[in-house]
């Protein structure tokens, strides 16, 4: 029984040392195994398409990141678990970026960082927060703690998920139309799947109020990039506010890049924490040899 | 008995609406009094070095801003009382602007800004809130407001001011030296004294930990200019986060419009709602008749 870590060096000393202390009978090597068929737990980003047959014994796979879109889920055994990241710094971190765009639009900055350049000093009106009605796509942990950490305003919050959900203080939708009409501030965090891919479009675009913004920390492919360029020229979305693109790093010639109404940042929304990683990891190994519950453990039929 | 309002006129409707509804028989005249001896009511945002003459019977002196820093105190005679704006509104729009520009301080929203016209995709490091230490200057209704919509984000809080106070969660200081040897992230939120104008200078700046940001919502007077930009040319401060400039609107031709580590706003951090501010004036003269005591009341010594 060993485990196997195959992500970033830097990250892998962190997870050496919390092993080292936390279970120091578990075997642990980093990007190669002497054994491979001692290897049960693999902690990766990605997983090489051999990976059943190279680990036979494999048991857990461990994403490093919140998502797992990145690994081919059809392409591993039924028989092999898998986990992705969930660390209360990831739900921290979101909370922080959402609110920061959220509130940036709210309080018309990208306007403002606009007309620096021709030394224009011209103050919009503040609007109300009661009248700016906010909506989250996608509410699993991270999304519930965005609209956690955005209640405080008195925005006017929304959730939309594919199954219906309770949460207090927030009126929440599974028919996306109704959803989208009452939406000035529209923010993606779906998790990307087939359902997912493409969703923001020309079609979901036009079912928001004029004018309205987007927040786009979900996935880049979820995005279609020439939709959103066309919104904003026409005026139906007035601004967005991008960590995610498709592909990453986004070509140094598109047109994001200088674009009046966008504000892009290099996918940092989320960075999973090696200390807080690293714990997670180790509460997943000792859940599934105890026969427990395994924290973040991913429905692969669902995909997330 | 009457009411003299000479402010901005859009605003003047609203508050002429409110009168005509809520206080129906108290004569409320705009810009010019017909009779200036009934005047006993004065709302404005400056008042002419006359004021105390031409208005001989003049009682309550309301300012339209949170501030009363515009108006020469020392000429106005004792029995005039000063009345600050005071509404709900001004500190949910300091809350939203403050809560802000920490998040984009400390999410490093400045450099991503500022690199993105190299088409540079470089993600920096997320600091947890934890290690991100947040200190107000002033801690006045405004202070509070944003101490209490910064909670939920984790920053270690600490307050100065100069009589000693007490904020469940948050460590107050009236020592300035050892506040700001703690302080990574500066809010100024101090009203305009003859003690706080100037106050933000280099001496101030060099007993802040190497790398510290500012952010700056006070009033334009407080902030030296050039040790500003010779504390962000040193690296001794990081960024700086400016709503408020001497003079207003910042000359075309000031290094702060291109300055890459300073973000700049048009003084929009708090902007008086005509309604509210109409209910607030109304709610004081009604305290004033009744012989209760007048919300925003100023203390004429101390100046706020």
């Amino acid at each position: 029984m060993a485990v196997l870590y195959t992500s970033e060096a830097q990250r892998g000393e962190v997870f050496a040392a919390h092993f080292a202390t936390e279970l120091p009978d578990l075997p642990f090597h980093r990007d190669t195994a002497p054994d491979p068929a001692a290897i049960e737990y693999l902690v990766a980003w990605t997983a090489p398409p051999d990976v059943a047959s190279r680990y036979p014994n494999l048991k857990l796979l461990f994403s490093v990141g919140a998502g797992v879109d990145q690994l081919d889920l059809a392409a591993l055994p039924r028989k092999v678990d898998v986990v992705r990241m969930l660390e209360p710094g990831l739900a921290e971190q979101m909370q922080e970026y959402v609110t920061l765009a959220v509130l940036a639009l709210h309080r018309d900055l990208p306007r403002y960082i606009h007309q620096r350049p021709s030394s224009l000093w011209q103050p919009g009106r503040n609007v109300p927060a009661r009248e700016r009605r906010v909506g989250i796509m996608g509410l699993g942990q991270l999304g519930k703690a965005v609209l956690q950490a955005l209640t405080p305003f008195g925005f006017p919050l929304a959730g939309w998920s594919r199954s219906a959900r309770q949460i207090p203080g927030v009126e929440t939708f599974t028919d996306l139309s109704t959803f989208l009409s009452r939406t000035d501030i529209l923010i993606c965090l779906l998790p990307l799947t087939p359902d997912t891919a493409g969703i923001l479009d020309a079609g979901l675009f036009s079912k928001l109020p004029p004018g309205a913004a987007l927040v786009h920390a979900g996935r880049g492919r979820q995005l279609d990039h020439n939709a959103l360029l066309e919104a904003l020229a026409s005026g139906q979305l007035s601004n967005a506010w991008l960590d995610v693109t498709e592909p990453e790093p986004l070509p140094a010639e598109h047109p994001f890049w200088n674009h009046q109404q966008i504000v892009l940042t290099p996918h940092i929304a989320c960075q999973t924490r090696a200390d807080d990683g690293a714990r997670h990891v180790i509460a997943g190994i000792r859940a599934h040899k105890a026969g427990l519950p395994i924290p973040g453990l991913v429905d692969r039929t669902r995909g997330y």
